[in-house]
């Protein structure tokens, strides 16, 4: 098979297990995800030798994109609705990723992959943060890692809600505005 | 032995369970619980067949503590300072009982004793937050959930920290001032 070939299946099938993990969780199917994608099981297995490898990759692609929502936001010219619309975004991303909002919240963790992953994400956020405080529009002693652990928290609390993105996202609202900002 | 005596046994093994909760969560050990609170083993079995019934107990000991809190405040001139007061106390307790916070998380389970709990704090929080609204502190349409959740969200994220109660409060404070209230 060309090379080129088996870059799409690879991209195909990854794009169809985002799309199965917003929905299903960690419990996507791999038989679905195989199906969906038009391709074989063996296919799939190819790419991704386990479940964990495809998860792994889901959860990394979702990282990557969020890292470059965060670069195109900090071009934008309000610095507080580029934060907003950036914390929106990782909000609804780790609704729809359990593993995310967990790896969010660890903090102090040292098993590298998650922790790396926070890491990433509270650097994709510092340059947002710094503008929107230099704006005026957030109190300079907030942190990107208080941001993460924010969302964390609106998600991993609204886990069982019929709606849990809808859900965390109105929550995060009312974090933002405040609860009693006065 | 005298009536009241077993009823001061049971309120002093609840009072060092309670203790050791606060500081080692569900591991409590009930051999320490026995040891600190001066008496055997078999008295505290005799109380609390199980650790399941001991932590149980320890937990509607803190709701009603929780209860408690809120129908004083209830009468307090401050409104504000009265819900936000009770809900740094909420957030504390959550904070050293891992198991509130998953109580409070659980807003459509359907198992008893945990969705029990939150209907009853939630009841319990319902007129300090109604005070707040009236006194213009508090966005009118933020209902008892929402607080709820905040603090399950707050306490959730922070459980690994170094001090997870002080961190949950530290941002409780930022969801109530708000992170862009303008």
């Amino acid at each position: 098979m060309p090379r080129s070939d088996a870059q799409r299946n690879y991209a195909r099938i990854l794009a169809v297990a985002e799309q199965e993990v917003a929905e299903h969780g960690a419990d996507a199917s791999l038989e679905q995800i195989a199906r969906t994608a038009g391709v074989g099981s063996a296919t799939v297995r190819r790419h991704f030798p386990s479940r964990r490898a495809l998860l792994d990759a889901v959860f990394r692609e979702r990282v990557e994109v969020l890292n470059a929502r965060a670069r195109e936001l900090t071009g934008a010219e309000d610095a507080r609705g580029a934060l907003l619309g950036w914390l929106a975004a990782l909000t609804e991303y780790a609704a729809s990723a359990r593993g995310m909002a967990t790896a969010l919240q660890r903090d102090e963790s040292t098993d590298g992959n998650e922790a790396r992953v926070c890491v990433r994400l509270t650097d994709a956020g510092e340059p947002l943060l710094r503008r929107a405080i230099e704006a005026g529009a957030v109190p300079g002693e907030v942190t990107p890692a208080d941001l993460l652990a924010v969302v964390a928290g609106v998600v991993l609390a609204t886990e069982h809600h019929r709606d849990p993105a809808g859900e965390a996202l109105r929550l995060l609202g009312l974090a933002v505005r405040g609860i009693s900002p006065s």
